[in-house]
């Protein structure tokens, strides 16, 4: 066996380790009888810790200097350098502050839970406190260049920089301020009672997956459940799990919340089988996967053309609820734009101010410029410079994610460069093949699904985000493409052309 | 940390693996996409490698070693005396037999499934002669006292006996086949049509749940779903499958396949909490648990009792199919006894002939007594002598069963010596307490279940099947209490007491 099977070998070892731990935190969000909770939450632990000794086992080091130093060519240097990447970040941290780590992000979560049932951030505060000291001392032991923010999001954003994110973000916010705050003055007369109508469930999940479908989610190798959460998961390219989730009185959650996992899936189905059980086998950061999701989402489920096409199919499963409706109608519901507190609920325009937000106040916490005891202030004082709205409580502004009492410092802005790198992406698909505008207009999406398996999926993990971003789109990540779709596509429906 | 402690940290371990692997194939029977096959072969292999690995560590040697020297008491002793056994027949097989017995085994199954399509024995039977070959090898390395055919039981029913079962089997035999004689020449003029009535889907499983959920299996640990072939697995006592199989023509099949399900998972639920994660938390072998099943499926299931508490339900369930039913014509038709070719669909009275022609094949085969080449003639004769039946092809024949070209040999009498040991148990049960007979006339089974939690649930892999049979029963394993059974049983239901 040469050194590159090997480590192919032992790399299908960790990989299904981790599928079967992916598999077995699906189940437990959407199958799993509740008394299960207890003995899967062990479970998980053991494969999580099995899966880790593997991959940092000393025969894997070996061979990958033995690898590093033969100069493989092609998929297997990209192998050997992202399987490089994992192992030494792997391997940086000591063993205690793995564990402290683990213990403090257990309470720190509890609290959390706590915290925001009462409303009460004092008393989460000292935890975030410990989470953002935490954040530190992991940027000093992975190393940095630049900042030590730097650290924190190369384990969503291989590559990406604090510096970049906040001239994108800079710009982002300069031009579309003015925009949203166009449209809050020019007021908004649309009914959107039919959004709260009676849509009954099964019918709900019909019309989401018979769309999905068309996308090109195929039931060969994937399933639509539910879950308290949407999330998208796989344990192959050939296994993969979306879930949703439903109520009567909302539509669009379920629609969008189907459509957005049907663009991660489509992700990970389109790698490139040859990367199968190998570290290579997934999107390559969390901004490029929410590039996926969004653009099924927003650019196309939020487009016209997309109402136009779909509205009588979905006239014909709710003829009563949508009898004075239109294509026209529903598509100025689905984009209704209205500054709002919470992050989940927002719409095209604001979302990305929910997330700049974010950014800022890690970055100010990270560098100690603002104290943990300071920030539902700051928070406050930035939600109405921005989207002119306060949080009468702690539970609908400062503590309504997960995400910081869950260790994920880092990781606010990669949804952000997702919205963006969807429209860089959709252009240069459209510049590149004209048959991918006019599939869209006409509800075909082979076109656009092919060029985003031949320019993006296919990768996997073999390139770093910046490079599928200048390859796809011959430019690095920008703000510019974004703006002018949300001014084109939002001065049209609040008839701000004048 | 003690020896113990540690001990019980590895073979969490190990049982975590297990448990992961354990959802992997339930998922893969029950819910899995179907391109996804092929990497979960793969997946599956990987976890119980590396969950033998853990196993068969030095470390665990060490420890059991040092705790046999010691003489633990109690469960500890019981835990060290089961892992030793495990340890022991995980080690003594080479790890190049293991391999050729894995590559046969695989070769012969899809050598038995080409067989059985074209019903063909003789392409099958150099297979045979392989894993009968494999049988023998397996024997003389874990080794046995008094026949190799021991050390095959010994996987399936630690510490049987081939020469007992010859004798139960004996009795078994004498008993019966008299009886089953004078069923046929009894003549039959029930008129079975309303087992092939339409019954919906959904509401068999209305129904076969609710009556599970009355024998004690509750969602908050449980989940009832549907495959190809019905079986139970479980991932912790917590957290229990078990699937079932409909047909809207033949309702029995989903009724008594469900409960017989249910009697399985009742088991490893009522195995005490303390073993959790080791290996004595599971039943204590294939028939014992076996016992369980066929007690709720037949003895429960199939009673006249049963039949007069639960009819009124049935019928509201299925108004017209059943207008013209009673408790007692439903109790009459699911216990027709009829001869036939198919171990899977035989009745109480004819079952245990499927098994015994088996066994005794077995014996002949592995003895050399018998030669592949002969085994159907061998089959069809004895099948005219025990059933009156011969088989027109090697389908329905030889062929019919998966267990041997899985290199199961040996696992046939445990069938056989659940069902003796679940009248066996029952009778005990109504003895201790007469609550238990009171609650099966009135559809409350929690005297019962409560018996059976106390006298045989409980110690799950603790004690040897032997000691819970004497422990429960005051006797050994022997075939009285069910041919009084059988004889009481159909004596009446087909007018023999004259």
């Amino acid at each position: 066996m040469t050194s590159i099977d090997e480590l192919k070998t032992l790399l299908g070892v960790v990989s299904d380790l981790n599928a079967a731990n992916g598999l077995l935190s699906w189940e437990q969000e959407t199958m799993m009888p509740p008394a299960a909770a207890r003995v899967r939450g062990l479970q998980i632990a053991t494969l999580a810790s099995v899966a880790h000794e593997k991959f940092t086992s000393e025969r894997i080091e070996q061979l990958l200097a033995a690898l590093e130093g033969a100069n493989p060519g092609g998929d297997d240097a990209a192998l050997v350098r992202a399987t490089r990447r994992d192992y030494d970040r792997a391997t940086k941290l000591p063993v205690e502050f793995v564990e402290e780590r683990a213990r403090t992000q257990n309470e720190a979560h509890h609290a959390w839970i706590e915290a925001r049932a009462k409303s009460d951030f004092k008393t989460f505060a000292p935890y975030l406190a410990k989470m953002f000291d935490l954040a530190r001392r992991y940027a000093d032991f992975v190393g940095y260049e630049a900042h030590p923010y730097d650290a924190l999001l190369d384990d969503y954003e291989p590559g990406a920089r604090a510096e970049e994110i906040r001239r994108v973000f800079g710009q982002l916010r300069e031009e579309t301020l003015p925009l949203l705050r166009a449209i809050v003055a020019a007021g908004d007369a649309t009914d959107y009672d039919v959004l709260t109508r009676d849509f009954p469930i099964d019918l709900q999940r019909t019309f989401a997956l018979e769309v999905a479908r068309d996308f090109g989610l195929d039931p060969e190798f994937s399933r639509l459940d539910v879950s308290a959460h949407p999330f998208q998961t796989n344990f192959s390219r050939d296994d993969i799990r979306i879930t949703s989730r439903f109520d009567a009185r909302y539509f669009p959650m379920s629609l969008f919340g189907t459509w957005h996992e049907t663009g991660h899936a489509m992700y990970e189905r389109g790698v490139s089988a040859a990367f199968e059980r190998t570290p290579l086998s997934s999107g390559a950061s969390l901004g490029v996967h929410e590039s996926q999701s969004r653009l099924f989402e927003n650019l196309v489920g939020r487009s016209r053309a997309f109402w136009e096409v779909y509205f009588p199919r979905f006239q014909e499963l709710f003829p009563e609820q949508l009898a004075d409706q239109t294509g026209e109608s529903i598509y100025k519901a689905v984009n209704r734009v209205q500054p709002s507190l919470i992050r989940v609920e927002a719409d095209e325009v604001t979302y990305n101010f929910h997330i700049m937000l974010r950014f800022e106040l890690e970055l100010d916490l990270l560098e100690g410029r603002l104290a943990v005891a300071d920030l539902p202030e700051a928070w406050n004082a930035k939600m109405a410079e921005y989207l002119g709205v306060t949080s009468p409580n702690d539970a609908d502004g400062v503590l309504q994610d997960i995400h910081w009492s869950s260790g994920l410092i880092g990781y606010f802005p990669t949804y952000s460069l997702g919205n963006l790198l969807s429209v860089q992406l959709l252009e240069a698909a459209k510049s590149a093949d004209s048959a991918v505008a006019e599939g869209l207009r006409a509800g075909r999406f082979a076109p656009l699904l092919s060029w985003l398996r031949e320019n993006v999926h296919r990768f996997g993990r073999s390139l770093l985000p910046r490079e599928i971003t200048e390859r796809a789109t011959g430019k690095p990540l920008e703000a510019g493409a974004y703006v002018q779709y949300l001014k084109s596509k939002y001065a049209d429906i609040y008839g701000l052309n004048s």
